[in-house]
């Protein structure tokens, strides 16, 4: 049993609560939403035998069944079973206490603050996204997004050693913060092509979900080049078929993520990503519609956090 | 210096001959078709020093600059400078003498025959098409298009020890030869649709290029499943986004191959896969138009063989 | 609950029986032995969804805690929490009934007798062997050890498709199951040297335990080459340092396996390995001593099983 | 053609000077050493496409013959026929003028020192261990031996995004640098246990070459652990095989490097590598004497430098 100390908002979320729906999840009944959720252990369950109560910890909040094949494969995102906050018919975090498996919640060392410990859970997004591309030292990555998921793909991106990172967006007070945390290039996709960079990116993480975006993105990428589809939204996206032969690109999609707490929560103590800088916004409990709705009403915000305990 | 002993007819060749070009390369003056061919040398150059005259070769076609970032990287197919056979510029096989850089002149041992020899092409088409599928010890595959190049994936994903593969094809003929090959089911494009395999592929080798065959085949996939793009001819390519991401689809294209001749060469000496099978008629290189038409001509044509020495 | 029908007698059993010990784990007090089971479902547990109650099920011995991060990274078999039949304090199989974890009780199609259903467990150890010497189509593999395992190791690199594998032992009875089962080539231990095979191997399956053997296969290892010791036995094995470095060889161990059973339920009901010529001899449970010192007994034993049902 | 800049000392260069041998390399006759060359081009060979004369350029040392299996299959540093600056019968770099295949001269951008072009030798070395060990984000890291290649290591681990990187030696000057590039801890090897870290390191990167210290940093990986073995030197090398086995070690060596030189120019010019901070000497070519003895001479030293053009 959690005491909730920080939610962030996400885009799904902010979704969920302006149009009832996601995708081909429609909620049919109340939804308490919030996934990304940090706290503090304040109960435990019958027959824990390391005393945890106390604890502060970060929320991962999928919990798989753990015995089918795609669990024991180690894709547990991959789970038919899954059970994920804020996803019908599971109730979120945008609450004061809540209740999760042992497992799922990862203890926090000190140096990582409330609202850090929360927003772990989109800094997974952003690790899986650049495992899934075999970012590396090194490598050209471009970014088509600079939300809160971009952000991320970009610090992480860094953090992995790539030496040249892009990042396009049509918001330019998220290109501003893109290039503070250390983009080699800013685009505004309303003037820039993709393909005038300069350079053939190896990698492309892609965080719009726009499909015009995802096929000029795929076109521009170098020889042997990744595409992963990170940005959700989009129905169908074109392949042109010659270049992904000729140049054997490869496109993946991203569902959550598997195994990232541990190196997150690395990553961000040791100072290599900061994710404290994302927040731009705390909320109590009972103006959350606030937080839900600030990306829609302000451009300048990148991540809402609710504080329930306030 | 190679006499050709034996050079298979490719759809490729098939459709420069009646369309004058092929995707991007437009034929501008006459070109000598032919790429999957097989002889014996004849004349080495100066500095050879292993004496090879009086060998039994195959002939990988495609000589890359060898010292490119792609080729020193293993990935020879993706060299920018690449002189192909029967890709203009460059003359191709159907002719009784070629020269050939003496390291892609691959010695063939004595139980594999000079047409087997020559088809050893197409084989590492096939060979190139499973390692980018990952193709394993209790695969579940699908192939769509039983023409030469899924033929030859069958018969390698079947030594791979995939323990279900199901060939898809128009045409009955092709059906049955896959089955007699060992395909675990064939489905009858014209009458049935592939989401009634009866269980979800782990790995698409799609050998069509035709784009709706191609989306419907993604959208069969299983969780983690791998879709390689290998028949040419669409010119984009429709992906589900919301599948390609929910269930982390992969999807890549093939460039003809690298590295494959060895264990080509491996799998026909054991006895693996047979390509003389695949052989439906030889001709004499005056002959070589009704080689060239012959599946046009007759649907039971799957590979027809250059005889240049008769 | 699984009413037990076939138990193997596994070398860790007659070590057991023998010695009262198995490297560092010591009997203190008795132990049932046996972890190589097939049997049928007689109960399942509360909340079984779907009802199982006469399935054939094969049985996976050990059963981890599913949520450290070993399991969660799909490497179950490094968990430290595993629980493993007739691995002390844990009782194993050879007993009438046996309760296990659902999960781990695999259903078993009918064209796979008990006995084989009961080997699933050493194939599996051969399937595990495999993939991390990264056997594959044309591989040249050389196997050090004939036993159970070594032969199950055997045919599992066939199923993958190599196309040179050695297997060197000093039981000529072995060696000539070897050889019925496909070896290309088998080698008398005790008057050949590996380095005599006439062919690097590119990936050695180490099933001796025996250091000197180990030392001698590693350093007849291709450029590239792979050693995967799975023998257990020595207490230190000699590496040559300057071989392991300008060859950039590959050595690693191997602990039980994971997500092996789908594989070779798929491979044995496909006919690419063949359990059951590995049995040579069945006796009832009640003669089960006879059963753990058949191998001391008998140079032609390959695989003893308990029939607890007669 | 090159007009030599700079060239590193390496311990290679002075063994060879000290014992006219390198392990099972004898010298017998005259040999100039040096292999870690920057300098200009000064003239091109006939056929030469793109103008370079006036071009910076650093070193790659080997070349490789381009065409036989491993060069093709990108492992080129494995090719039997490589030809090796420094390396008998070929002469090295402690010269003014040198020739090069043009593939193996890489550009270098302003940004980066002769000094530090002729680095990127060593630093290649680092980066090769480093991919041999699946460094990555979050990684936890031992080095063993703060010589120039630890040093290296070191700084290669922390840009791949290792959060804990410890580095061990007996010469505390070699510690108090590698501190100052950012390890995490750095052990006394003279009163330090390596098991006494605090945390199982997941990768070991061994650049001592000593025996003992190689069997006991091994013994001290994590489970699922990566030994990479670097540095040169000793016979033999024990692995514990119990623990190779129930932990699933794996253990493999280096040989130089292959497609390295693209990583570490970006890698130095983006700034995550400093390679200026390793010089602590630079001699004429007339007193190459002293640079070859300067480490056995000084506790001090890390690398001497010729520079020919003084």
């Amino acid at each position: 049993m959690i005491r909730v100390d920080a939610v962030g908002v996400c885009g799904s979320d902010s979704h969920y609560y302006q149009h009832g729906r996601l995708g081909r999840f429609v909620l049919e009944q109340p939804l308490v939403l919030g996934h990304e959720a940090s706290g503090v252990v304040v109960q435990t369950g019958v027959g824990t035998l390391v005393p945890r109560v106390g604890q502060r910890v970060s929320i991962e909040p999928g919990v798989p069944d753990l015995s089918c094949p795609q669990c024991l494969a180690g894709r547990y995102n991959l789970c038919p079973a899954m059970r994920f906050l804020a996803t019908p018919p599971v109730d979120g975090a945008f609450a004061e206490l809540i209740a999760v498996h042992a497992a799922f919640a990862h203890p926090v060392p000190e140096g990582i603050s409330d609202n850090a410990a929360a927003l772990l859970e989109p800094l997974s997004v952003g690790i899986w996204a650049c495992r899934k591309g075999r970012v590396t030292a090194g490598s050209r990555v471009l970014i088509t997004g600079a939300g809160p998921i971009g952000l991320v793909c970009l610090q992480v991106a860094l953090a992995l050693g790539a030496t040249e990172v892009a990042v396009s967006d049509v918001n330019p007070a998220r290109l501003a913060l893109a290039q503070q945390l250390g983009a080699s290039a800013v685009l505004d996709a309303r003037t820039t092509r993709l393909g005038d960079l300069g350079w053939p990116p190896q990698v492309l993480l892609e965080c719009s979900g726009y499909p015009p975006v995802i096929s000029e993105a795929i076109r521009a990428l170098d020889r042997a080049g990744r595409a992963v589809l990170v940005g959700m939204g989009g129905e169908e996206v074109t392949l042109p078929l010659a270049a992904v032969q000729e140049r054997e690109l490869e496109v993946t999609g991203t569902f959550r993520y598997a195994n990232t707490w541990p190196t997150a929560i690395a990553l961000v103590e040791a100072g290599r990503v900061d994710l404290d800088r994302l927040v731009t916004g705390t909320y109590p409990l009972e103006r959350v519609e606030q937080a839900l709705t600030a990306s829609r009403r302000e451009q300048a915000t990148v991540k809402a956090i609710v504080v329930p305990q306030t």
